[in-house]
């Protein structure tokens, strides 16, 4: 997991290479569409939470998530013509995304795929596939896949939201480098590591763009460090499962330097404080460091594609602490690598 | 709360006998629409999941959940011509719910609220308001308000699918003494809530239909018991967070007696027992309880009913539990009972 963290950089380049040039292509079946379903399951789930808020906000198009039970156990019909059905699966073979993916075709969607599996199930059920690159991963945990996939879905946004868009092209080719400095920065990581060794629960929490974030690095902290990790967005938070949050059940807080939801995040660090809880932030500029107790530094982007840089040191925390608590990241018990749902 | 538990009944009747008119309305208003778009946070969020499935499996049209700070914080443009926005609030006073119905108005939906709130401010911004009557919460911790909803959204059900649907009013209207049979019902509460008294996190699982219940008992056992309760479908828990289920954290599962659901969660509560947690089960009948340690009976209502009832045993191990640790559930600490988020 620690190698495959490393290997982002070159993962980023090298999926922007190849899919920045295919803008016009996701334009053309924009066109024919009004509105983006997502279709993920697991950590590509939380990759499509993030283009559900840049498809929303930065294309100015209706993004939401499936249910993909209603289309594989209930087998429900529906008119979905003006929908551009998005599926992403990491290997591209998970059977519950691409029969999703040719349900909602059937039932009159445009289709699209994210994933890493050139030649997938997935690839030949969509009209248009967004091969990521990076490469073969190992580590149960995703780690590459993950970024790559939200790298390849800030394409599909700068495609949708057209050349007159207020997204800027350059900043997304700046994203790997600033993920490389990310990976070597110093940051408290072993004080963090060492308050959370014991510690049986944690609230993880964004909003809006950063939301993705809370969820990945919650499902990370689920799957690698067996940590009861609840990812809720700051809103959902406070309507009632604030809570739990104690002096035995800390809160991660993720938040990009800049953006309309930082304040909003610094005043919830605040209020975890004020509970007596400890308060970790990741990101969110000297503001959020300020009302955290530790705070890990986070990306020097834009807030749009802060989320490509947020988790990576969520990803190194997850790692760290995985490692403190007796637990080989690469490989949690009771997972395997292709999840199988059906 | 347990005083309001047993108040079900009764609020549903008067919901039912209320709303179940007013199906034609609905119809008229489903017409001009084509999909729908639930805005909810908190316990009225995990009520739009099931409106969600409910409107998808039923209803054959496409329906999903909103992103509300997209509304408020990013004030996102978009076409929502041919949506129909429907909004859910128990105090009708949620600032951020109101102002995102507005905002979907604005950009083109038509627009429904659901509330207990009669002459809130969510039934001035809807065009059509369902307004369940629940009478007065006083509990933090929603109960009543919870399943009259849900009633709510079975009536939205109803008119959008039309005379000619498979689903049935009649049955719909047998729901309230069916609630009155779970609330005296016997089962191993005092076991369970002994077994959970020391535990810090559990699992609450329940796939389609059952999902909105597995969200709603995990916000609870947070809310009222500081539990690390992870309310998550059986196709996301087996996507990573299964690593979770141990010794140290249980598993709560939830089916309806029937329905294509049912088999996967069996499945899932006999893993859960391999990987040497417990696991109780909350209906899915006879074969969902044996493969289970220990089991509270759930409904007996058909599947698309069947959420309105399968809280009801989670609504009394919740209040059971919350006593046993030391806990008032009537005033959880850092909760109000109208939330505000900006």
């Amino acid at each position: 997991m620690r190698t495959e963290i490393g290997e982002q950089p070159e993962a980023l380049r090298a999926t922007l290479d190849a899919l920045l040039p295919r803008t016009e292509e996701i334009a053309a079946l924009g066109a024919q569409t009004r509105q983006v379903l997502f279709i993920a399951r697991g950590t590509s789930d939380n990759a499509a939470v993030y283009g559900q808020y840049l498809v929303q906000v930065a294309a100015g198009r209706l993004a939401a998530l499936a249910t993909p039970s209603v289309a594989t156990t209930y087998r429900a019909r529906m008119d979905l013509s003006g929908v551009l059905a998005v599926a992403l699966s990491q290997s591209g073979r998970t059977e519950e995304i691409v029969e999703t993916l040719g349900w909602a075709a059937s039932c009159g969607a445009r289709t699209l795929a994210v994933t890493n599996g050139a030649g997938s199930a997935l690839t030949e059920a969509a009209e248009l596939s967004l091969v990521t690159r990076a490469g073969e991963e190992l580590a149960v945990p995703a780690t590459k896949t993950y970024t790559t996939q939200l790298a390849a879905l800030a394409v599909l946004a700068l495609g949708l939201a057209g050349p007159d868009s207020a997204l800027d092209a350059g900043a997304l080719r700046a994203v790997p480098e600033e993920i490389a400095r990310l990976v070597a920065a110093d940051g408290p990581y072993a004080e963090i590591v060492e308050e959370l060794a014991e510690v049986s629960g944690a609230v993880v929490s964004g909003r809006g763009m950063a939301f993705s974030t809370a969820l990945e690095l919650a499902l990370k902290l689920k799957e690698a460090c067996y940590l009861h990790a609840m990812g809720l967005s700051y809103a959902d938070l406070l309507h009632g499962p604030i809570a739990v949050v104690d002096a035995q059940t800390p809160a991660l807080v993720v938040a990009a330097e800049s953006g309309p939801t930082l304040p909003g995040t610094v005043a919830l660090a605040r209020r975890v404080a004020d509970a007596g809880a400890r308060a970790y932030g990741i990101g969110g500029g000297p503001e959020l460091a300020e009302a955290c107790h530790l705070a890990l530094p986070g990306p020097d982007l834009p807030e749009w594609l802060a989320p490509i840089g947020s988790i990576v040191p969520g990803q190194l925390l997850t790692e760290a602490l995985a490692r403190r608590r007796g637990i080989d990241p690469d490989a949690p018990r009771g997972l395997g690598k292709v999840t199988q749902t059906a």
